[in-house]
């Protein structure tokens, strides 16, 4: 019996158009961050097990694709296997975490700020549905090592700047800080154990609305007085009122940092894109320790980048806290909004079929190839068929521009394929 | 107790100067494919185990990684357990298998002949040592649904014309027939099942040499007259002599197809690399059934590509078999070579350090870091330090090529850091 030939629940094979338009997205995006002083790294995307569970009490724990131990260190006849017995490695589920491992593991090689671009596949044992997949490309840049505002300010205006590369216009960076976030929660009685539970729900506003938080809050257990309040200080919270922030007793530094950023970053979008404080933006990641962003798209609504401020993220790794920032483009969306458009992309090569009959010798045929790669032309060489109209026809479904006869070692005319 | 920042053992952390590197090699590598007609696709990382372990018989069954079953399908309760219990998933050892995965799976939807670009990471659970990884990239090309020789000419000489791109110019590009072996093999008197065995002996003549050979196929049992026979036969083949092959029954078809392929790269080649018949070419994988090639660095003599045909793999998957022919670059050797080499690679941007002071306005450092930017410049910006020579050095070991220092929004000049 023949084996499936399906890909693995959750991944995809990327056909050669499909594959184009991604490789043009990623040589797109890579080149705008190289050009503001970002730096390529890549990471195994295998960690061992131990890094991966203990660095992280999220709900990634429970997405983890583990390997098994292999050879002498598998015992099968223990008593009550566990995961931990049967494996020690995984694959990792983000590029932040390795990030962070390999930044302790090199820094003494690393700048100090260092900017770093990484793309690369990441897994998640989810449920797989539309749009959610279990391999998937993230495609991040981070600033190590910066605490000022500036690395918030480079990693916006970067990350807008590759965006409009994409050819997206009309989107909105939303800006939120989780001290802000923090002391609001404090501020109306709840306790700071309480915080990332809150949070948790508070992301949920725009799925269920403002009376499906406070539901969830009072499933939660929480005091009704207290969650009214928070709901009062979210709307109190439209803006950036410095009065209505010392309210809730938020640093004037949190305030003058977002204040800054978004002035600044509103000067550099040239009107081309929006920045705004939202205190509705939570982003999921329990790792966050300041300022938190997403990019939406006004035409679909929907987020296609997002990042934030992590702190405290490699001082699980080494003595020191280093302060780190970091970016993500929705890759996989972009790529899907894209092929819906029917995003062409800008200046291909021309690519060209030369035919040949099987009597016409080899070595001049691949002279004449060499002879339109030399062009810039990306040729095709292929044996000239009986049915010949059905062969252009195949060519023209193939998506080649144009195609040449080789007769007597001569190329007479190239002739163009594409429907006028 | 903090853990262990080490990569998983086998794989490498990789830093901004190796990968600006590979980068270079892959995009450099690609292009020359694309030229060729030769286009990109993908598959997944990990595929069924069922795929993986009913495809092969080979050794590479023992390098998997296995990934562990999820959720309710695992079952650690079950006696006597076997890997087979535990795990449903694997990471791919290699692009050829999955390739054909993708071939079946996606027909339909590709061209005929389909000719195909892979660059990715592979996965094998090898006793590490120098040079040999756990992780690491292949990049191949294959042409799938060309059953005549002009798929062997075009993977060769385009072969070729990548690894002079990446600046190997002194390399031997050897050929063999898995079918002149078969000949020889049963013209000596063996039975056709002990041809694999002695293909695996025969592999090691280069490191064993003649007497290693022979010791070891009488160690396997085999009959001394006829393994005397054998290596005679090796002996009398120098040489594509239709004489000598038609005693060992090799078939004329065969040989005239090297010696075509041998002419017409020759030619291809203009003196800048050279092609030769070489019978002891044996190439480690089970599934090759026709040409098999290898290029060896003359000055290293060590092989940095390898390939051949591989007509019986797709027929696996599906009904009917599709002729495939395949080559290899040794990605990782050719980058250790490179780097020991010092390469420099050709046509780098400038990498400019735009430092400001602490009360320049940041608009303005922006504004002058992206009009540097838009003249083809990579540009970093950085606050000035106190310690200004100590900050100029550091940006000397970052490998910057200058330095320019935004003062009232104005940048005065541009200051080399290279070394006179």
């Amino acid at each position: 019996m023949k084996v499936s030939t399906l890909t693995v629940k959750g991944t995809f094979d990327i056909l050669p158009n499909d594959m184009t338009l991604r490789e043009w997205m990623k040589n797109t995006v890579i080149e705008i961050y190289k050009q503001g002083g970002f730096q390529q790294i890549e990471t195994p995307s295998i960690e061992n097990l131990e890094l991966l569970t203990k660095s992280d009490g999220g709900e990634n724990l429970n997405l983890l694709f583990k390997i098994l131990k292999r050879g002498e260190k598998l015992d099968l006849e223990k008593e009550n296997l566990t995961d931990d017995d049967l494996c020690d490695l995984g694959l990792r589920y983000d590029l932040t975490l390795p990030l962070s491992r390999f930044y302790t593991n090199n820094r003494e090689e690393l700048p100090n700020p260092f900017k770093a671009i990484q793309t690369g596949w990441v897994w998640r044992a989810e449920k797989p549905q539309k749009g959610r997949f279990r391999q998937f490309i993230q495609c991040d840049i981070d600033i190590i090592g910066e605490k000022s505002d500036i690395a918030e300010i480079e990693l916006i205006t970067t990350t807008a700047k590759a965006l409009q590369a994409l050819s997206f216009d009309n989107f909105t960076v939303k800006i939120n800080d989780r001290r802000l976030l923090k002391s609001l929660i404090i501020s109306v009685g709840f306790e700071e154990e309480a915080i990332e539970s809150i949070c948790i729900t508070l992301d949920k506003m725009d799925k269920v609305g403002k009376e499906g938080v406070q539901k969830e809050l009072l499933a939660k257990g929480y005091d009704e007085a207290k969650v009214v309040d928070l709901l009062i200080a979210l709307d109190d919270l439209k803006t950036l009122d410095g009065e209505v922030l010392e309210k809730y007793n938020v640093e004037e530094e949190v305030l003058q940092s977002l204040k800054k950023v978004i002035e600044v970053v509103e000067k550099q979008s040239k009107g081309l894109y929006n920045i705004e404080f939202d205190v509705t933006l939570i982003r999921g990641m329990g790792y966050y320790t300041g300022q938190i962003f997403e990019v939406v798209s006004n035409d679909l609504g929907s987020s296609i980048a997002g990042g934030g401020r992590y702190d405290k993220m490699i001082g699980r790794f080494q003595k020191e806290d280093v302060p780190a920032v970091g970016f993500s483009i929705g890759f996989e969306r972009i790529f899907t909004i894209l092929k819906e458009r029917n995003f062409a992309i800008p200046n291909t090569t021309t690519r060209i079929a030369l035919l040949f009959d099987s009597n016409e010798d080899v070595n001049a045929v691949l002279e004449q190839a060499n002879k339109l790669r030399e062009k810039g032309n990306i040729v095709s060489i292929f044996p000239k068929n009986k049915k010949f109209s059905k062969q252009i026809n195949n060519l023209k479904k193939q998506l080649f521009d144009a195609y040449g006869i080789c007769n007597e070692g001569e190329v007479s005319e190239i002739v163009s394929l594409k429907e006028e």
